[in-house]
């Protein structure tokens, strides 16, 4: 990895832009490299289309808005609707299979995981979802390592619920298992 | 206001990205305004010196990166050692009197205000110091109104702690009463 772009897309309570910080924190905090996050809210936040964007790199970044990422996740049919053409050729597009039905073929590898429905059966909240969804791009990517997720987790979220967010990320990695790529990234 | 560049700088745990990103999406989901709100972390990251970035606007914005901030808001020594001079000539440069000793004269107003000091006397958890800071920022810049930012914490927030938000938010807007300005932003 010498550059990864990622955009995590879903609605408001989601809490993508909060995986989304928490990814980048991990990076830069944990493993030496340079992050840069951001939101971009136009007219189309006002129709629940939430979107976040993550440059996670090893040297340092001028242009942090993301055009076409290496990574694209939807949480939504509406996110899908709207974003699914933007991965690079090559890329990746993870979906969740509760939320999004995909109808369109792309030029990127499609990957439909059933984050929801597990956090459900086995946590009962879908509180954790994006946390879930986290595990889900760690193990897929190798971006940054668990543990790393796990102390950024620490500093961040009451303890009686860190054991929660860990059953979360492992279910996302447990899930993603058979996709673990080779690389991923670019420059 | 055309367009408004924003610094918000501290340490991790002071909440300013969370301020950040309600401020932005204060100002787009009930201002009908466009904004971008990100975080940019290099290896000062680790250092403790947080930094979080935001442009409302009437208009698309093309850059999302802000050089020279109309806004500066510095919550600790170290950022205000760090960024007190990035500020556009004629823009605002707000610190927390009691983290922050100020010691340079700068070509932006330097406003001084006891937030930290009022929060802890008034509700006694330092963890709405964030909100009572976009209080001041509100007061001062009429960027939002109370009214959206309080809709916004409505839909983040456990309800319980609604009331001691409206209270630092109404807390950081009495301090600054004195400052607030005509006009604040430029193209």
């Amino acid at each position: 990895m010498e550059r990864c772009r990622l955009v995590f897309s879903g609605s408001g309570g989601q809490g993508v832009i909060t995986a989304a910080i928490i990814l980048a924190e991990s990076a830069v905090i944990y493993e030496g490299l340079v992050a840069v996050q951001s939101q971009s809210y136009g007219p189309e936040a006002r129709g629940g289309a939430t979107r976040s964007d993550i440059i996670i790199s090893e040297s340092e970044i001028f242009f942090p808005k993301v055009t076409q990422p290496n990574v694209l996740v939807c949480l939504t049919q509406e996110a899908y609707n709207k974003f699914y053409t933007i991965p690079r050729p090559g890329g990746i597009l993870i979906t969740d299979s509760h939320y999004v039905e995909t109808w369109k073929k792309v030029d990127s590898r499609q990957i439909e995981l059933p984050l929801y429905q597990s956090v459900i059966k086995e946590i009962g909240k879908p509180i954790v979802l994006n946390i879930a969804m986290l595990g889900a791009v760690i193990k897929i990517t190798h971006l940054v390592k668990p543990e790393s997720i796990m102390k950024t987790l620490e500093t961040r979220i009451n303890p009686e619920f860190l054991s929660m967010n860990q059953t979360a990320l492992e279910l996302g990695m447990n899930l993603a298992e058979d996709y673990a790529m080779e690389w991923i990234g670019g420059h």
